[in-house]
Order: C-alpha cells, then sequence, then structure tokens
C-alpha cells in the first residue's frame, strides 16, 4: 500500500472524549478534552494535554485537583458544548449535576458513568499545551456499568472523538478477547 | 444513578491498541501498549506509557526514536500476540513488514495504516511506567484511508481495547460533528 506523508501531525485513533473538570473562581467548570491517556499503573496516573490559557488550567493549578469524566455516547451534544464554548465567558457550572469525593475540589459529573477523581502531580511545558499528569485517587463507576463483577466499557458506551473527520463516534462490535487472540496454538 | 467506588483504577474509555517499535539491538521490536495519547499540539507530541523492564524501551532510550503504528481491526491477532511475548525471548522482527524515515532508527509498519514517527523528546519516572513522550516528526497513512483530502478514521479501522473487560472492539456508528453538534442555536 502506497504511503502518503502528511508531516507531523497529531494523528492517534481512538480518543477518548472526556470532560476534564476542575473548579474554577469557586465554580465548577467543564473542559471536552481527547488528547487524554493513561499514564501510569502504580500510583494510577492519567494525562491530558491543556492549553495554559484555558480557564479549567487557571483552576486546576490553584486546586492542584481535577477529574477526568467519560461521558457516554447520549451526551455528545453537551459534551461539543464544553468543547466549543469557553468557561470564561459561558457559566458551565450548572450544566450537569455536580459531586465531590476525598479530593473536596475535584467536582465530578454525575451524568457521566465513569469519573476519576485526580490529584495533580505534575505540569510539563510541552510547547502549546501542558501535559497535566494526575495520581487518580478514587474511581466511580455507574452500578448498571458492571458485568460478572468486572466494568462494562459496553455499557459506558463511551463517546469516541476522531481527529480528521472531526466526528464523534461511539464504541463498535467486540472483536476478541486480549491476552488470548494472540496466544500461541501449542 | 447510585456510583460505585472501585478504588484507584486505570480506567479510561476508550484506549486505542498501538505498536510501539523500536530498534533493540540491532533489529526491529514491536510492543503492543493502549496507554496512549496525544500530548501536545505544536510541536506536535505523543505519550505512552512504558515500564522500564520492557525490551522495546531498551532499545528506544539508546536510539533516542521510536514510532506509534495504529493497526486496524484485522491485525487484531498480531497486535495481540505482540502484547503477550517480550522481544526478549521471541524475535517479533519477521512478523510485519518494516519501514524507516527520517530518523533512520524508528521502525514503521507497513501493514499499519497510520504510523507515526517520534523523537524521543521526554522520559517521566511516574512509578511503575515510563511516561515516554516523542515529538512526532512525520506522519505516514494509507493512500487509501484519506476522504476528500482529509484522514478517515473509518477507513483507518482502529483496533480499540477496553480494560475491564479486556476486549479488542471496532470503531462504532458516527454521532456527530464535533464543533457543530453543540452549537447555540441563535
Amino acid at each position: 500500500m502506497e504511503k502518503i506523508q502528511l508531516g507531523p501531525e497529531t494523528l492517534l485513533y481512538p480518543t477518548p472524549a472526556v470532560l476534564v473538570g476542575a473548579v474554577v473562581q469557586g465554580k465548577p467548570n467543564w473542559m471536552t478534552a481527547a488528547w487524554c491517556g493513561i499514564a501510569s499503573s502504580k500510583p494510577p496516573a492519567i494525562s491530558v494535554a491543556i492549553r495554559p490559557s484555558r480557564h479549567t488550567y487557571a483552576g486546576l493549578i490553584v486546586t492542584e485537583c481535577f477529574s477526568i469524566n467519560i461521558p457516554s455516547v447520549e451526551l455528545a451534544e453537551k459534551v461539543d458544548y464544553c468543547g466549543i464554548y469557553s468557561g470564561a465567558r459561558e457559566d458551565k457550572s450548572q450544566l450537569f449535576e455536580c459531586f465531590y469525593g476525598q479530593l473536596e475540589q475535584a467536582p465530578m459529573i454525575s451524568q457521566c458513568p465513569l469519573n476519576l477523581e485526580c490529584r495533580l502531580r505534575h505540569n510539563l511545558d510541552l510547547g502549546a499545551h501542558r501535559l497535566i499528569i494526575g495520581e487518580i485517587v478514587e474511581t466511580y463507576l455507574n452500578a448498571d456499568c458492571m458485568t460478572d463483577g468486572k466494568p462494562d466499557p459496553t455499557r459506558v458506551n463511551p463517546l469516541i472523538y476522531c481527529i480528521g473527520s472531526m466526528a464523534y463516534h461511539g464504541l463498535g462490535e467486540r472483536v476478541g478477547r486480549a491476552f488470548a487472540l494472540g496466544k500461541k496454538k501449542s
């Protein structure tokens, strides 16, 4: 297959469409982010790329905590809204029902089936974005998103963002089981 | 909805199933990773969490470059194989057709529709994992994965890994257009 060279591009498939939560000037605020990934297992850590000009950034560096909220596809419109409008001009504090955990200043979204409560650990200047690395201190999952005692991604029904086509997608068909499909036949 | 507290967990949906490429002891090697995310736009950067005990890690810290290869669902079996068996014991150098770009020591996989050629920029010790941050110096996309002059994720047909159920999935139905769905009606 012929390859096209596109120059350096931030092309990765898939990326999640998450809502980053922080208290900014005393109010919960939500920012949409797709540039988010797990960073370590022990302690559990997550990274999210945020421009330092963002309203959310101004909050999380003060409180030193934030949340990552994983929405289901039903929330696509609100997720997109939070990616278009800045909390500096639009009050997003009433958009969702909000709850707090042990860190007390990491607001989380009740309507999102999965929430990660994070303590700020690293703030890495990478140029246009800061890579914010948080230690995950607690994980909240809707009770109906468990199957056989394990988190079930098909019940979370996460929203996926695709760069290039700028489209949101849902999770597709199951392809097979990890750590099994590729086992050598003996 | 009632929330269950799971304790601190690395639960994020979705995560990509990528193949990290590096030259180790003179041979290309491939490691499966799901903990990968875009880290900045300018310069374009990507992060991937790797345990320092990994064979791939031993290579990329010497050559100071690596690749991120995005497989399509058809490659699920080989992707899983690369996540089960270490290059320290299995020679994976002949598993794929391999090509090189400007960095000369970042091996890339011809069979993967999308390849990111990366120069090592940061190596952050987060405990169990190192967060490897690479500057993306070139992007290679299969010519048949473009639609209307733009990268088309449905043609890339990326493989998705879901923690919890340990299942691979494909990309699901299109939900809507980003930066449009959530626009306020005026």
